[in-house]
């Protein structure tokens, strides 16, 4: 999950948004709807939306887009003032399990839904205790792990509310990892961001009425008003009587350092999202202009590979005085499936999404600049694209650090030998690439560029410096697949 | 569930089908589908195959009929030499929770799926009782409680067929209700039907492969061999050594009576089935006879409600020397959904499965012979029909008892209130219904017509009999609904 | 087209069904949806409603069952008093061209519709005369060429109903074969029916509005009252000033016989539809009498192929005093693809639909009756079926002589060399299909059961004496083929 | 049609491509589907290929995407080594009659099937004679017109090839208006471009065998090798023989001058196309290059409306030594149908696409480059957006003159009425449109930019100067219409 082989992308793997207007609001499934719309880039295959009318919990989940899953009888029969929903990636083709979420289930307290972004390094772990104790699995989410911990915590709390938080806090206070989750039930919603902060949530507010969300891109399409970042710890309860900002685990000392993950500023977030208190779309210029200073070469003209390397290019373009050109045309009607000929055809995936204009690069020195590289096979695609349009040289540059580490924190990542930057040096790297020259931004100047400190990121895929450790993966491999429809 | 709202019937609300031939059989699912789709008058809203290939279970499930829910692609992917599936009925639009069978879940033991032909009376007791213990719920289907006592029972014996027969022994002692039930592992399937064999339960052999199924209508559709019952409180355990029959609870003593559903024979089963090891079709013709020689009524044609009515109609006709005809024609287009309009049109519902035969009724005097009667409301639309195609005089005779209890051994039924037969005497029914005279056949008639004691059938819904004793039902409504497809 | 080979029964190709309240109704097309309903079984592959608002003519069509293909927004938006629909056959998968009817077109009189019951035998040489002189043809159907005659008429009448009639006049005076025709222009609704009257048309009134339909059933199904046929050579013309009854070709004189198909009583009504003026259902009854008169056999049980031959056999078992039993049960789920395993499953198509009852046929001398055997192939898996169910002998009775010669007028049949009747006599055909006798009902002995003058009906296919002539089928190939969904 | 209202911008109507390889490709129409596919900016509402294997065309047609529309199987079952294919736009909601190409009809000649990009004015007049002359019509479109005319021409030609040129010939020598079209039989294809050449056409070679595509960027997508554009005036017969190219009135006197479609240029073309022998991405560049030197502003920041707008900003910054900057963000999930909450949300069209960077824009005096402004309504929610957003200061500048004069060679505009710049001058434009200031591109710059003598292009909708004459539009009111799927 949160690979794209095809455009050799990493990819997050969920969104989630939330509102409350119990009572008040009529459409709460309606903006939930539109808020994962807006946060769409962060998981295509799958979604789902679990609202409340102060009594029961309606829900609604299918794999496919967004504005493929719901029309306007679904939207309306999720009734109620209240509503949480999820995006998600999963694996092409037949999936392990359904794990589409929200999850809902019920249990003594009730009926209760989840939404998580983020990946717990201890599920494992506690699935095998909590099948010892007896507890059944439906998904391979580790999100059911929550849910299932959360059924056996001990009841606390008079209000709806109460009992929700408490739950959630007894339940966590067993998991590691990141996790950004957001908890609704007939009466309460909670959102809670972990310790260390890896996933973003920001909270906003439509109206009056309250909104949780990854990205600030889903206020925006609401026009609801961004109020802050949910902070690193934060557990924020919300219901009848409004909004109460709490500590996750109140009783334990804060993480000496945070672990917000870098990689989000660089290629997972909408360039039009403020992101741990600064904008994504500036600090990608930034990145560009810092690697301008980093790996400057003699060219014609700044090309970016659209979409996510334009920031950075525009930035490299300004920094170096070199022109910036859309050398590359995207084309936007890319489906998932696509009928090959056997005949005749080579590169056929990066063609589809990727075309290089021979009038623009023909006899010039360009500089390609890209966000990332992963497994190297695209970058090499595209860099003898423009080679085959007629550029006379091609010099890469990559407005990150070499990918060298698998994350085990929200994204599935290829396994180590295949990440290209952790078995061969620059200079190898370029070669494969068959660029004239490669240059990586450096992990300081990224800092330099961002204007923040290490020690509040995570950047163990740079790094391999990882903030919370993890047991080696189960290799149980599950014994149950859902046959795709 | 399980009544037909439209056409004043109840429903039984499932259908089971296994085969196991792990190793040797390249098609399980293929076969199940097959069985599944003989067995689709026990359930038309929703199906699902589980099988096996020795070391995982592959799963697909879905709303609808089986032969929309299956293609070849599906069922290609549905891996494996043994396999079991479902069919059933549920709420039409918005069903509460994912309540498709089969149900597969992991737990500490592994992988299982289930499938439930029945209802459990203590269900919701066990569920609270499960909920206390940390158990959370995904459906609000009675099976899911059984997978949740299967999780927490002591783990035992070697052999996973083993081990899979003491969980389900330690589970089931636990419940009390109906229950014909098939479990698959990716090692072993075990077949069992409750103590009083309220569900049927028949077992064959095709080309040497041991075949589970509701009734012998699947066996016929693929060529298999009728073997013999399961019997009642049969547990049998197939995995590569064979079949072993065991007796479920070896330590109790056998219920002093049995509770065989006496309504399978009456409208349930298909009338190719062997039932309780009685053709369906003969005792409903002997039923007609039995009808004729408690009510005979001088008249000129012997008309069935069809289908289910003919076997029964014929019966009567022969034993009264009273001409058959067949005066009302079924269509058999009938689907789902249909458009209304808004003017002019009465009794929509019957007219478009119905049509009276104006020719053959015209000035006659019409004995018509249906099964049951439930709330009354379509036997007056069809005697009104009957009379408006100009019959001289109508004789409604039904080939049952009055119904007049609700089941709670796996057919919802109307409240008491809502049938006719509980609060009104035949003479009062006759009138509502229209009829110029109403006949039931007795409940001793009945007996004697099958040839068989009554003390191995439960007639609950005619004698308010009930032979297990079930807790009011709780009056929790459930708080999570899935808004349809 | 219109031979189901699974089965081994022709089709009838079509059914077309119209109302007329222009001004007056506002649902027109809502009754054209339940009367297609009603005429499903006419033609079960593609469907169509074109209405007409006083202005404008809306059309829907596509492939598929009437209760999938229109849906509540379609209905609403074929807006209008009035509407004319179309039920058909046609070949399975990739189509010819695209058939579904009504043919809507524009030409220089405005708009039309056409809806189509029937088989030209001079389309060829029309099409082919048309092309010459500049036509284009879009289908492959017959009745494109009863437009391109239209739209070549001379203009006359002032009224639009009369300019419609003009025109329809003059295109069917060039045209040979049958046909029974629906035409709807904004402002007018014309039927007709061929002088020799091959297809039937009957008239109705709904509430005061003038329905027009290949069968009484779908008049039943709406609550419209009968009114009479269409008769043979009629014209009706309806507009705002209401019905006009006009001859069809008033300076020809009328044929000297009949030629109303008499296979549509033996199979391709339904049995509650009134045809010709006659019961249906009475018309087959009095088949099966006859037929046991003409063929009697001591036997124990009358057993009909469901659910055609039922009242056949019904009158085979009344004339012959033996008991008449449901030895077959059909299955009403068939679905028109099916998954069929690799292994071990003979006589697959039949086994879906059709089950011998085991304990009604043991040891029983079994009559078994159908209405018609056209390659003789399913027949003989019946018998097959029968006997294995453990039938000590099986007689084969047949409520209609040999099908020998394929039909020119509106059924396609296979060729004469397949048909089996065309190459064997009784003995051959009985030894093929493994009976142990067989018996057709005699050509004399099928008018005197219907107490109709055989001149007046068109026999064909069973004595080859063909009532129109016809070319020899073009052999030109069609060079479009319409790849379809 | 053409006009995306959402959007406010002009939509080219159609593309077309065709290859031909018979005899030797296997995969024609997978190529075509490619190049469909890559053609998908000219058409978004429906698609369709019509393939040959030498003695049938088959057909697939349907509405929505490319991607949407074929799958795997309708691919295999378009055989052949030969295939054009067809994108349009149409209305949405309801179409009037089915306007889906290619069109494919059987004459006298045979079966031919037609895509067409552009638009006839005299196609009234001409379907009205046709009318007159006994022809139907099943579509709306003026390509049917040409089809008839072919049906009444001379037969000529011994030839296929040379058969269907002498048919186009004649069509078109009825014609006027603008068109690019392709024909194929089942043995010959025929390209064709209107004397002045609105619409572009251009030629390739893939492997040996011809490709004839409305824009280069499907060859380069299938890696197909660019040769020239067909030339204004142009035919050119493919058959097994090879590639004739041939003048389509060889009597006639070349125009004066040419009429291509300088819009093409401005929005339509994908920027990495080579128009009429010019690079798009190259020519918006300059546009935008020009337009800095027509309309310079002091300003902070140059913005694009993305995607169009892009390469004209690019080339805006570059001469005015402005920072470019993509201060607006466009999201690519937008589906078609929103389902809009009724409370609190305004502008949700564009804010669906549209995003507006805050940290970027606030406090900067920014200059938004747009292609062109129709209507106006986005405009001013684009430049009000920006303001929100916290700019000091929103300049607007268009790439192109003002938009004043409706086109009938191929794009539906609003009528003049809606056209703001028709009504309006430049400073009530930029009231209206709430910019600070507002500069259109001169029409004498826009040539300067390209560095095309204006006697070749078309710019109708600038300077209201018609090429070819046109009848007032008919007002006679379609009387069909297809009720949508």
């Amino acid at each position: 999950m949160g690979y794209d082989a095809v455009y050799d992308k990493l990819k997050d793997e969920c969104g989630v948004f939330g509102i409350w207007g119990l009572g008040e609001l009529e459409e709460a499934a309606n903006f939930t709807y539109l808020g994962l719309h807006a946060l769409q880039h962060r998981g295509q295959e799958s979604a789902g939306i679990v609202s409340t009318d102060g009594e029961t919990l309606h829900v609604h989940r299918d794999m496919g887009l967004v504005a493929d899953i719901f029309d306007a009888g679904v939207i309306a029969r999720l009734r109620g003032g209240a509503a949480i929903g999820h995006v998600r990636y999963s694996t092409t083709g037949a999936s392990q399990l359904k794990n589409v979420q929200p999850l809902a289930v019920q249990y003594a307290a009730g009926a209760v839904a989840v939404a998580h972004n983020g990946n717990l390094v201890n599920a494992d772990v506690l699935r095998a205790e909590l099948e010892a104790q007896g507890s059944i699995f439906s998904s391979s989410t580790d999100t059911e792990v929550i849910v299932h911990l959360m059924a056996r915590a001990r009841p606390a709390g008079a209000a709806p509310a109460e009992q929700l938080a408490s739950a959630v806090r007894q339940a966590l206070s067993r998991v590691a990892g990141a996790y950004s989750l957001l908890f609704l039930t007939p009466r309460a919603m909670v959102g809670v961001r972990d310790p260390m902060g890896f996933r973003p949530l920001v909270l906003g507010k439509l109206k009056g009425h309250w909104v949780l969300a990854s990205e600030t891109t889903a206020l925006d399409l609401i026009e609801a008003e961004y109020v802050r970042e949910v902070a690193p710890g934060e557990l924020v309860v919300i219901d009848e009587r409004g909004l109460r900002s709490e500590r996750l685990f109140p009783d334990a000392r804060p993480p000496a350092r945070l672990g917000r993950c870098v990689f989000e500023h660089i290629y997972f977030a909408r360039p039009d999202s403020i992101l741990f208190g600064q904008s994504v779309y500036s600090a990608r210029h930034a990145f560009g202009k810092r690697l301008a200073i980093e790996h400057p070469v003699p060219a014609d003209l700044v090309v970016p590979v659209p979409d996510s390397g334009v920031p950075a290019a525009i930035g490299y373009a300004e920094q170096s005085g070199i022109p910036f050109a859309m050398g590359l045309v995207r084309s936007h009607y890319v489906g998932r499936t696509f009928i090959e000929p056997s005949q005749q055809i080579r590169h056929f995936g990066v063609k589809l999404k990727l075309n290089a204009l021979r009038d623009v690069l023909r006899d010039k020195r360009v500089i390609v600049v890209d966000d990332s590289v992963v497994r190297g096979t695209t970058s090499r695609k595209i860099v003898k694209m423009i080679r085959a349009a007629g550029a006379a040289e091609v010099h890469l540059r990559i407005s990150s650090p070499p990918t060298a580490w698998p994350c085990y924190y929200g994204i599935d990542t290829p396994t180590r030998q295949e990440l290209i930057a952790s078995t061969h040096d620059e200079l190898q790297i370029a070669t494969y690439v068959t660029a004239d020259s490669l240059g990586y931004l450096s992990l300081d100047g990224l800092y330099a560029a961002l204007g923040e400190e290490r020690s509040t990121f995570c950047d163990a895929c740079f790094s391999g410096e990882y903030l919370v450790d993890f047991p080696r993966k189960g290799t149980a491999a599950p014994s149950l697949r859902v046959v795709g429809a």
